[in-house]
């Protein structure tokens, strides 16, 4: 029985719909979704989000709307006239989610305490609304380690900073353990959809997931530092010799949790830089804006193959129900520009027709 | 000698402006306070923040952005006409930052990684702007043990899941551990400032600080949950008796950053619910709203008083500029309403006379 099956037989119902690892939730009234401010007993949770079968996150709010931008005109998603995308958790103030179809993009915040009250709460709200094989994406970003800005990383497994492969939590006062695995064959399968004519190249491999940024990274540039730049190098040369390719701070516990509810997951991060010759992120914003769409032009790919759609093109390449397109450049336009306008296609203003 | 007289010896220079714990930085060109959006070769950062003395953060943009629109009316700070607050760190989409006059107000997200990196960014701010002797306060939300909600909790001390006084961090393969050390003096000064009248009760006490909200704080009602209600009771119980009053996700690393790099520093929560009695958090948005309103009542009188100015009464009851003020209710007043309508005080429109 291979790792998948085994994972479905006990992690899910024969529908495909989640097994809760928490006996407690079936037996209360109503389940407040605080942090996404939704609940079961406030909400239709079955109605709203029943037919939902990619759920990806990444860490900005502003990095998801425009996911959620793309991915509409990629999968060819139409909204009623008169209609536009809300951030449906805007009244928590604490995380953004947007919904196109089958598609629900989550803004998770930095670090691991903040993607894990988030995937808790997810995985509560695929479980109530009764969503079916739901799979996991963390479209991020990350230091490469070997690795130049602007290339593609898939993690094949994640590691803490002392090379533990698993999320240590305390959990009623003892250390709980939990593996931190990651879907092997989702991360080949999504590499294999890199097209020859891409800017990036996509490495599969392990990612070290940290607590800090600065120190906890081995950087130079925090507002404290105890070693030298030898120190700091032997570290990063050390961990690439075991095989690291990247660093982020979420990976370890998306994989973690995601395998414990019995979720396929992916987490792919576009290289800021290489730490192996720096630490501070000093390319343009409108380098960064671009690099930081390549993950989501793989995840979108993936999302319309298993649609059944053509992944070498989007299903519109114009805003929705506009007959002509504005063809000019974007400071030409007079209109408001894509939020996707780094992306390698013609300029596309929002007007819609009426 | 003083603790704090030890600090101030160890930590700062004579006029007040703080040494960094770290050689490398005073050797770089520039450097880029990359979450920020802010860096020491493209701003002026002497001229944009010299003049700051408290440091305020908070977990949500939104509560921030109304603290800073609350400080500016009880401090009486004007702004020019036809000026607004800006978020200074837009451009980053990871964290905002507001500044009224010497108030700084910033968004920490949740959990130690996110205010650890924002910690990291803000104390080298404070370096390269040489901001004399500043102080840092967290106002956050908890869980109360043993307090009812809507109560204050001012941390005297913050230990980790395990009981541990100290931040632990992977540090080039090692684990570094630092004291999570807060000033108790400041904490007796903030709770000195409740007046008979408040509707909260303050309490100095322990605080207990976790890397997640569900299964790290003992809650029945995550996605996973191996244990019984008797033993989550039993572990509540158990660290009430150790003199744990409270629960939350940052003050940890906040007490050990500041306290390395000798900043007085105090964390002030409004507990959300008793943990004893539940763990969902049910009470109404309008309550909570209010609620989370309380630590900044505290810290403003804090912040009045330190300035000279009587702390009993804002130095402004009326938006700047204004003649009459509108003594309509709010649901009668047609003016978009002030942001901190939950205070105590007459519903005011936001309305400038030019």
């Amino acid at each position: 029985m291979s790792e998948k099956e085994d994972l479905e037989e006990t992690d899910r119902f024969p529908d495909g719909t989640i097994k809760l690892r928490n006996p407690h939730i079936a037996e209360m009234d109503q389940d407040i979704l605080y942090h996404l401010a939704l609940g079961s007993g406030s909400h239709d949770l079955v109605e709203m989000f029943s037919d939902v079968r990619y759920v990806c996150m990444g860490g900005t709010p502003k990095r998801m709307e425009g996911f959620a931008n793309f991915i509409m005109d990629e999968i060819g998603y139409k909204l009623p006239t008169g209609t536009t995308l809300l951030d449906i958790s805007y009244l928590s103030y604490r995380y953004s989610m947007y919904k196109v179809g089958p598609v629900l993009c989550f803004s998770h915040g930095m670090g691991i305490p903040s993607v894990g009250i988030l995937l808790h709460e997810v995985i509560k709200l695929m479980y109530h609304a009764k969503c079916k094989n739901p799979i996991f994406f963390r479209l991020g970003t990350c230091g490469g380690i070997g690795i130049e800005g602007g290339n593609l990383v898939i993690s094949e497994s994640a590691v803490d900073g002392l090379m533990h492969p698993y999320l240590e939590l305390p959990v009623l006062g003892k250390m709980q353990r939990r593996p931190a695995i990651l879907d092997k064959q989702l991360a080949h399968e999504l590499k294999d959809l890199r097209f020859e004519s891409d800017p990036f190249s996509v490495t599969v491999g392990k990612t070290m997931c940290t607590y800090d940024f600065y120190e906890g990274q081995g950087r130079l540039d925090g507002a404290f530092c105890d070693y030298s730049e030898e120190d700091k190098l032997d570290f990063l040369h050390k961990i690439h010799q075991d095989n690291i390719v990247n660093m982020e701070m979420e990976s370890l516990c998306f994989a973690a949790l995601c395998h414990h509810a019995g979720i396929r997951c992916a987490v792919i991060c576009v290289t800021l830089l290489n730490r192996l010759t720096g630490d501070q992120v000093s390319t343009s914003k409108e380098v960064l804006g671009k690099w930081q769409e390549y993950p989501q032009m793989l995840v979108s790919r993936y999302i319309k193959q298993q649609m059944g759609l053509p992944i070498s093109r989007p299903q519109r390449t114009h805003p929705q129900a506009m007959k002509n397109k504005c063809v000019v450049t974007r400071d030409e336009c007079s209109h408001q520009p894509r939020m996707m306008e780094g992306l390698e296609r013609q300029h596309l203003c929002t007007v819609r027709i009426p």
